[in-house]
């Protein structure tokens, strides 16, 4: 199950349930700083009714964050950021063609007004999503903020300075 | 006024009223034609529960095709032909930094499920939009069809061969 | 066989055999519609004769919509639209070192006069083909326009929220 | 004075003074949404030590979000966001040569571990980082997240749908 | 006017009389080395029957190269080439939104069957244009090798080493 | 061997070894119409003298035609060509990261007074540099013509218009 | 070991062990010149005081040139070079998503004040960086000169003019 | 006069006298640092025999680094390369058509064993080349690494923290 237990402050919503493999990487990071999210698939495109009512009805539900994910024409990003005050983070997903220089460009290129917190394309780009999510919440989290500086402090003494094992 | 008398096969929407000294061309093109249009402003990212009503209301409204033009993270285009089961034609706007390279990508890379038939970027786009419009209206309009074989035929009988006046 | 039984209003035409394994997610969604087409090689640079005679005599034979598909510098499409008034949709092939940004840009590009309505790189791309040759064609075919809100609302449904199995 | 006057919960940084006009849509919107903010040039490559300084000192002094800009090869905000666990918002300034792709790039494509939300390139996306900061900040300040939604709404309500004055 | 006299080796076509400022920089080269030409417009889009029976008649009206220039989806060079086995002389017209990047994809990327040897994006490329025209036909003149020559030593005598007057 | 008995009036040469499986379609182009040529390793880079050599040397050797490859910062075909009068047939050859565009740009972007005739990137490229070389010497030889002009009928009779076996 | 006997006069850092297979390129080209190195990662956004002590303290430790290494948002060649007035070249790692790209434009489109000097993308560059280094070292190191030179000298012998084996 | 007096260890050549507008920025960073060049027009592809004499004749005639500006097909710095051991700085020229993205991957994508150190597109490019050619001679004349190093203080002094005058 991609939800953990009690209230969840993330979420995390993609365009396609192939896009699962690359945004499980922002959940795996939520797991590791112990921040609860919820995941599901709603489409711009192929569920417009869906994004509606969970874009306008993320706040009221207790969500803090949102996390969109797609490829190629990628809208959901910035049509959730659309019907939302919430900071959203969008994760451009590697496309087939282009590599998700598509992806990237229709979810960065907002115009002003609606913001949308761009990430990099694919694996890389959803951990970080799981991060600033993270790095929002500790604002108003002493305890997740230790986490996370725990996490980094982590990363950083992991970086050996071996070229080889 | 951008609204001809009549009813309005064609529907222009744009996601902002800085677009329209691009898609007026389409209108243009309309008016020539003889082919009733209506256009206003619809933004994807500003306005979504517009987007909404336009995209859902169109097909009861008498509408049969619509022309979308946006720019940048151009989503207009694509969250219409979302909602609607009416041919969408997209028309990318040229945008400041990146000329129209976003705009094109965010409109014609649509997933398979939802189409738009996108057109060059700008004005030239605009303007085959227009046309576009009034072939596919024109399968079921012999007279809309006999004037755009005629304007076809003048635009061919205008190219003089002679590269200087 | 690629062409199905009865008069055929959508042409589906590709420059190379090569680019049947793209262009044949056109004739799946055609298939799935029972809408009838015809679908054959017809190279702009190969064959132009074939080009031709096929362009300008798609519409006396009856075709009210044509798919045309092709890669790298991909004239089929707007060669085909410079002949016929019918509405034409381009269809980019992914090509092999540039990944289809040179067919999209050749097929898209077009100047104001001879429009190309292009939908997205690769099969996703043809089977929007499909879905909006329906949507044309649907405008004066009621019982169509029912297949193809039935297809769209089957798809929507098809959607699960779930990340996983 | 680009400083207003008590606390300033956000910082905005940039690599050179010539972002400054670029940057300051972020100022005038936090100006517009009353957040108090403090703008200075931390330039990554000319300051090196203004950098490490601003960034390991940010959260003592009392900043909850840093919005940086910079452009060409943009390494302000990934430097940044390498030594706070504050969330940094990237903006790309729109560069001479490549019109901000570069600066879109060099901020956006960070390794997994150290995120930048990135939003778009030039003024738009310096606007949407005023903005995205305010929309963090009211997650924990009711009455600024009803100052944003005041803001959004008249965002909405002015935008017309007719095309011409 | 841009036909010389005589028997004209050399045929200049392009898209549309807007691309002559390109390409009488073609013209002007085969002035310089005294090659007979002619230029005229033939649009592969607009004048498609003019593109058929100029490609198919050149070789007989006693052409020997053919130049063709055109910008956007650049159709014009390759459809010449897919008429004749002269050789075929390529000029991406720079266009507005792209650069020409779209003209020299659309022109470049023929596939193996049909050449088109294509020069520089703009005035440089036409003019290479000319200068290899000549150069072809130079292959069975003496004299007009001897004065292709000629002006290939008097342009390396022209290159000044001082980097200022 | 890659050089047919007689002499040879085309000369393919390539800036590495690892460039032949792409420039050995140019051969076997010549070779399908019987035209002779040379083909040798001649690295702009890593062989500067021979390239002197082999590019002012060319045309005293009775070369008419030179068909130059290269990948990545591909200076072979520019260089061959600032030391002959004789055309010169660029080859952009594939490279890993970019693709070829790298290649691509380096050829066919010269500066006017010095003419690279640029084909595709990769083998059609080189197919077609081989077509080209041929027809530009079919211009004084009527046999090459007619090979040439049944090579090009057998290529469109080859084209089936069915798109399945 | 990746580290020479003897004072290293030049230092290889790279942004993480997974860019080693690239670099070793570079180390290897060290090897073949018998110039000392040290090679170590380096990351500037998971070591950031790492990255603060190596650079500002290369110099003093006799370190004479820098290489460095990154993929991405490339900031460690920038980085380096912003804290020492040592030469820096820059090696861009080839990316999963963008080839390499997002590496080159990071690292190559320094501002004005903060030079480096940057290499081809991948194990070409690591190689020419290292041939870049050993050729800065030969300016005051008429042995190594010698050395470098009979290395070029015997690179230009080993291409064998012969297409195939 | 671009030439300074005495000898000259830096000989700053390009394709054109119109590169001199963008070159003469590594020409006033070398008269900053009171370093000694000679500048002068050098193309490779209309003077290929004063390239080669250049080239070849640089180390003897003192010079100890070479900075080398064009632009398109950007040939010089790498052909000045291959023909000798000094270090060789590219400076790509920004182009009319593609902004200086032809130049800079004509510079950069050089093969193995012939390295090219690259800086930014146009007058930043240049004025680090500058910087970078002072920095390779600075490590054998204390005094100029002194003056290198004054310079580079003066330039952070000068970024004032202030985003207004």
């Amino acid at each position: 199950m991609s939800t953990r237990a009690g209230a969840a402050p993330v979420a995390i919503v993609m365009g396609s349930r192939s896009d699962w493999p690359t945004l499980k990487s922002a959940a795996a990071m939520l797991d590791a700083l112990d921040v609860a999210y919820e995941a599901r698939v709603v489409s711009a495109h192929r569920t417009p009714d869906r994004l509606v009512s969970f874009a306008k009805g993320a706040q009221a539900a207790g969500v803090k964050v949102i996390i969109a994910g797609a490829g190629g024409a990628a809208h959901l990003p910035g049509m959730v950021a659309s019907m939302t005050s919430l900071p959203v983070l969008g994760v451009p997903v590697q496309s087939r063609a282009l590599s998700g220089l598509d992806s990237l460009l229709s979810i960065v290129q907002m115009p002003g007004g609606v913001p949308v917190g761009t990430l990099a394309i694919g694996e890389a780009g959803a951990k970080n999503a799981g991060l600033m999510a993270a790095s929002i919440l500790a604002l108003s989290d002493a305890e997740l903020m230790a986490r996370l500086e725990a996490w980094r402090a982590g990363q950083t003494a992991s970086v050996a300075e071996s070229v080889e094992d």
